[in-house]
């Protein structure tokens, strides 16, 4: 057993980013993390949360994010890069939201003392959009110097990930204080924002849009999973399903396996957002639903 | 280099799931095992065996866990999640396998002490079958509490990975005793059993199915790479291939390359498997075959 | 915080291969490298480069690997296995690079003292590729014992990566000197050559090679980036780029969004290499190019 003392995270890296894994982006990131890492002395664990959701997508990752972050343990730095703009004047920047943003496991009593969490990435919306009202502070990257290559040639500017990025990661991860004290503070109404799409629960009736498909084709709405009680509606209730394409019938669950294979449902999901699925299939495919598509639960017709 | 003691392996979870890469659940089970670490006051290393095995295929998922065990070290703990009926009164459960498990690795003065390996995950056959006759001992998870969402609402029943079963895999990795102490023990024979497909190996004559196919294209069968021998078979021996699709002709060999690119082969895999493969091509295409397909190799009439 | 000095490198083993994601080949490799580990005391951090380059393409993967080299951190041991000779006779060495083949990172003063880099992996063209002119000296993986299944059965011959290659970086990484004692030094002349192929740049005009494709369609050429300032091209000047399907006009740029979308650019990439992309677009499949395509970028015509 290593010797870390209970109760303190050791420095920890939580990295997600569009690079995919067809690559060695992900891996050079991981390599300045280590890198930086052994300067300062500190070993950094690095937990890659993922890197294949739809590349140059702000909002879908930013959903992805959103969704991860209350689940990230306090005292992490999560290093977020989804940068179509890589290599012009967007800034990079450093943002921090605070502990309310925390869900609550379980087995409370084992959670490490709340502290705060950083977000390193550029300013294009994804780190407003994944911390939301939780972003209590916020600080502007100075233009860094560039790496050389070895082979000579010009200084890169596309991988800022590895350049600028994973290398600040790493350094709020080791001393946070430390890493701070270079940055330009600014403040968060100065940050480029970008809002997830709202939704509306009344009696009867949801009106929502998809925020973003995951891998097994379930439909992540912007309503939160609350939104059926605010609907008043019942486990195995049914409820219609009015999209651009159609009007389907769900069944109100709280596991997929209670559908049956092949049925449609919708259910609070392990995020606490609203979520259509169906046991066992691809409800994004049979609806016809994409990021954006908007759509309307309610209470079906007897 | 780090302070561990000879001989003794750090604090380690094996992590087999369906979960994909498409999604940040695979690295939201990481956190929860750091988290847990953490709170214990141990750094937990995560291996990931294989996340892309087929969705919701207990059979497939339990070949490849199967064929992997006697290569896991001695002392981890497998975290197994392939779980359709997550949400549903399927139990948790842990078993033990012994070390009888274990491959022999060439350099077996290397290997630390034997000791037990604990797998977790659902009880719906996937851990049965992948312990075979090595399951010594079995517990069954009693009903956990379940976390809060930051955002209110229900909470979640579709994500035991994160929310019981990785908790309980890192409680195992740092002190097996102690995350027992709290568990029902129930008899191995009220597990959930699944068996692979078994094979028959005579003079002559192998008779078997697909229990797997890999990323290569190359199909894994019941049959062990023993029956190469029990049929009586030699190097470079052409074999017949018989299945519901048509009869080919197969080299029996010890290498890949020594078939020639493009050629169907018969060989023991590094699992100790009989396996069908084609040299830098793709058998399972070629010739038709799925999981749970049925073929008998026969000697080849001169 | 970790009790490592300051400015020494946790051992470590930076992996890429051909295996795939489908299947546990990966994560048995890293298994194999904890498992040494923990017989030699040490706790071995393992970073995953890539695993989901072209099967069996030792020139693709050479030239990742070659970019990826520079940004190595020094004292690294690479794990590099596209083997499609596993099981012949082909032999199994050790390379070992200079420190000249790093890069500089920005912050160079954060840069470990450097140090040799090892590579291990089939003696096929890959690391000598790699390594380039940088590559000083080798030594031959004498034929080893190879581990017993626990099914029983014959030794398997066909995943040399976990059975070799793994347990050889994992010694290496823990301590070098130790390792290479029972190795058989050879002369680099002596290891199988692979050059990865050549480019020429003269103003006006530069004739090159596509070595990679990257996971964005992004197209890597075997022409370095300088080989924009050897022409004599500025930034926003028009070129014309020739293949055997046509010609197309690009954008000399640094950024791929000062390119606007959709749009051919030809920019130094962050490996120093020239690259073709088009920005939140494919170019490979634009253009109808592929690893071994032929080019030639000149300077438009008024």
């Amino acid at each position: 057993m290593s010797t870390e003392a209970h109760g303190v995270l050791a420095p920890t890296v939580v990295f997600a980013s569009d690079y995919g894994l067809a690559d060695p982006y992900v891996g050079l990131c991981h390599l300045a993390i280590a890198r930086v890492g052994a300067a300062l002395g500190a070993r950094i664990d690095v937990v890659d949360l993922c890197h294949v959701a739809p590349a140059f997508d702000v909002g879908a990752n930013a959903a992805l994010l959103r969704d991860a972050l209350p689940w990230i343990p306090a005292g992490s730095v999560v290093l977020a890069v989804v940068d179509p703009g890589v290599g012009t004047d967007r800034a990079g920047v450093v943002v921090r939201v605070d502990g309310s943003v925390a869900a609550t496991p379980a087995d409370g009593a084992d959670t490490p003392g709340v502290a705060p969490l950083y977000l390193v990435g550029p300013d294009n919306g994804l780190l407003t959009a994944a911390g939301g009202e939780h972003v209590r502070r916020a600080w502007r990257i100075q233009e860094v110097a560039r790496p050389s290559p070895a082979a000579g040639g010009p200084a890169p500017a596309t991988f800022d990930g590895r350049d600028v990025f994973a290398p600040m990661a790493a350094r709020l991860a080791v001393d946070a204080d430390a890493a701070l004290d270079g940055l330009e503070p600014m403040g968060v109404d100065e940050l480029v924002a970008h809002r997830l799409p709202a939704a509306t629960a009344h009696p009867g009736r949801v009106e929502t849009q998809v925020v973003r498909v995951d891998g097994f084709g379930n439909v992540l709405l912007s309503a939160l999973g609350s939104a059926i009680a605010q609907a008043g509606w019942q486990r195995g209730q049914t409820v219609s399903v009015d999209t651009a394409q159609g009007v389907w019938h769900a069944t109100v669950a709280v596991a997929f396996a209670e559908l049956g294979q092949g049925r449609l449902g919708l259910l609070a999901d392990a995020f606490g957002r609203l979520q259509l699925a169906i046991d066992r299939g691809d409800a994004s495919q049979r609806l016809g639903l994409g990021v954006g598509s908007r759509l309307a639960v309610a209470t079906a017709e007897a």
